[in-house]
């Protein structure tokens, strides 16, 4: 999918197979950097916003009994300009199956499938959820634009801090699976915790501060043990959120990254990176920069 | 508006339209370092606050009936009051229409049109939230006194890392839509998910952890999808926090910041940088800036 | 306050009215490094904490109802007690006026009061919070141990935030009166939204992501309206949590931090503070370390 | 029993107890690093996921009489497994008692004694609990994998801010009992608050954000003052997030920190400090380090 599309930057998509027309509909669709790359794009959102608006108006009685007919004819819209799209990613790339069955390849192809299935299977409401994927579409514009680079940094933060955020979530489950058995304990089904499932389900609403209110502890032990679950998900909100931010700090503070603006310094003679700012001499090598 | 509050510090509006009385008023109604500037602005906030006050008030049935010729009386009072501030502010301004046409004075124009208004078209409710927008007068007085730099310190936070929170946005929105609809398929209208805004409008109050209660998971699937729902939003609250904390310990810290606006200080002796703001010598070599 | 608790350190209360008995009560009260000093905090605190749990028992229908007796007896107790402690404080101290008119002076009274006033008002409920009070004494001995340090990081932090802090409630209580008014409008009467004061609540509850669920929109453009209230509640959450967070990162680095064990590095010729851990000159004077 | 851990290490066990069987038993056991240690940890965990499933599963009435049989052979199936694996540890581990005492030896027993205990009281509830704590016997090897250092962290962060969260803690506790006890007498048992207990209950529903809505102000200064504690649970979770995250921000940058166990590395020739861990030279004078 990467490789496909830098082919589509001016000057390296030359050795394609077909003609010179591939090359420009490559540029228009899969680039981003002319004017009708540009407007593609626009217009590629606008669409694929109006086409998700569309599905979520249906899901309304009164919208659909009135507008019925006219929502139809939109999806219909939106699917045979999405289906021409989809051919001609697939006439202009240069591999068509590794296209075919990358990420945005088949979210490309979800966003068709389900207007033409529901002609094989009409009445099929588990479709709408496949054809609201396609807001996934709009990151494939995204990715290629301006945010490209935060999208990263945010990326990277929660990669680096991925195995500290993993010891987080085991210890909440854990907290939750006992907490969640022993509030069944405590409160028991005349209070609506009916079995250790929904008991856990409790302790995750309460634990993350969510509170619906649709369980509430009755006993005075119960709510003495909410209050602690409480403090508990009041207080462990810091973890997460610590770990994030130190990351973010760590990342953000020019050190050790390589996607900032200014390059990161390395050394001439080991090439290694992520020198503090104010080093004098390589920390590995000791090489004066 | 900038120019002119600017032309309201002693030494500057000497060029004013007009005699010096306008200069004086000016002064007074823009200027915030004389003690009739500073006595206007308390007065002013002080008027603000409790037309603000009157106006909530007013919706209070029982506060409305039995005191309704008073509150008139009080929001007439604050209405003239408003507009002579408002004619002083036009014939004092260098360039009356850039201040008419400014944010400030629309907002001022907001506080008194309301009023006259009501005796056009009597009982329209609609005014009462104009009226309210009073309270962004406040942020009139504030921005000269002493909270501008710290306010700017938290809108350059935010604006650094506007970028960042744009592609935070569109993950959480992309997020909604697909659980908002899955939602949908799973609850169906029987349990009160009946459309899939509806849907949606569930998943964000989940998802914030506000968690209202007036729509619950029923079904055993939708109460594992909301659990999730619940850990996603509790977790993810840690992405908008560390990135305005990652830009605020930057920011405040001053230094080290490739990105900033302003350039780093740094030694023109030894080129070592990352300088407090207030330092007058080089840490490392000792040369004076 | 401070200079008595500084008296009770050995050798500093010696210039005290009296005889030698009142240095050593005093030596007891307000000291904490003599171990007589330490087992009365202790026991002070224990004291304390069973007087609240008593107070707090009482209002529990069927205990106050069973054990009536027992708690008025128990209540007599710790006010006998607390009354000896209060007039020892006051015997021992260099100015019993200044010790009662001081902040613990103050809650050290209260805690007695409401006990000798229920004999004149029987039944008066507003005694039972006063009682409550009691709780902040135990911050009185907690001043005095391990935690003091740590508690002037935090209080520090705070402080030293507080204009961004102000800057940031100002905007909230701003957005909490106008979106109130909002919905006000929106919503109406019919769906619980009575008056704009309710509304604000409301609104309150929503941007805190408490979502009680009392009241809840019941139109489309209502929920749409809230779905961004809850957004934006919880996308600023970030900001006190970053203003707080950049303020302790900063006060914990080492730098301007003159409660730190490792005294902070002020320079011997000008005496300036808040060096850098790195740095060899001092940056105001540029005379060598 | 990080001794015992230790010893499952290859070459450090050769001083035990009894025969070669037992080393190499205690090497799959408790070792990590043999093929076969892994294959064991790995389905250890799987079964432990397993048998807290089945604990799980039989709290829901609808599968506990359909499949109560199965669930009872499955149940006996894990407690038999787990026993053989208790006896194989308490067998190959050089000081049985030690083993057995440990907070992990204590742990595996509590595995499989409550279903032995079933077959003596029947239709103890209470045992569901000890059951569900086998999901602590993860955490076993977990420790040992490589989670362990970034758990380390988290753990070391959380430590050392541990007086910082004992005063907010403090805070937020007597916070929470004044603001009860106002509440009790404001609101009273017409709206629910039927004793201080309750009151303090509904304060940590609010001051956590978690809103269950079982109880709500009904009277306006009520309300009001729930404004106040929810904008108050809204702002102080910034101190835990600020305190945890502070602490993390300066155990992850691993320099410049005077209260760390391990003294930061200070250059022998420059004394600069502050060096990466991962430094080899010095950053600022080049020399070997």
């Amino acid at each position: 999918m990467n490789g496909e599309q830098n082919a589509g930057r001016p000057g390296v998509g030359k050795d394609r197979r077909g003609g010179p027309w591939r090359d420009r509909v490559h540029e228009v669709i899969f680039g981003f950097d002319t004017p009708a790359g540009k407007a593609f794009d626009v217009s590629l959102i606008i669409l694929i916003v109006l086409s998700v608006i569309v599905v979520i108006l249906d899901s309304l009685h009164d919208v659909s009994e009135r507008y019925g007919t006219q929502l139809v004819v939109a999806e219909w819209f939106f699917t045979v300009l999405f289906t021409i799209e989809y051919a001609l990613r697939l006439a202009c790339v240069r591999h068509p199956s590794r296209y075919a069955l990358s990420f945005f390849g088949l979210v490309d192809l979800l966003a068709i499938v389900p207007t033409y299935l529901s002609l094989l299977f009409p009445g099929t409401e588990f479709l709408v959820v496949i054809r609201v994927l396609r807001v996934l579409r709009v990151f494939r514009v995204l990715k290629l634009g301006h945010h490209i680079q935060d999208a990263n940094l945010l990326t990277r933060s929660l990669y680096a801090s991925r195995r500290k955020i993993a010891v987080f979530v085991y210890v909440v489950l854990t907290l939750v699976v006992i907490l969640g058995s022993v509030m069944y304990l405590i409160e028991g089904e005349e209070n609506g915790f009916t079995s250790i499932p929904v008991s856990i389900y409790w302790t995750i609403v309460t634990l993350t501060t969510v509170g619906y209110g649709d369980l509430t502890p009755g006993t005075v032990l119960g709510q003495t043990v909410s209050a602690i679950v409480m403090l508990l998900g009041y207080a462990i909100i810091a973890v997460p959120t610590g770990i994030v931010t130190a990351e973010m700090v760590h990342v953000s503070s020019g050190r050790r990254d390589p996607t900032s603006q200014e390059p990161a310094r390395s050394c001439e003679q080991c090439d290694e990176r992520g020198h503090d700012v104010d080093a004098v001499f390589c920390k590995r090598c000791g090489a004066r920069f």
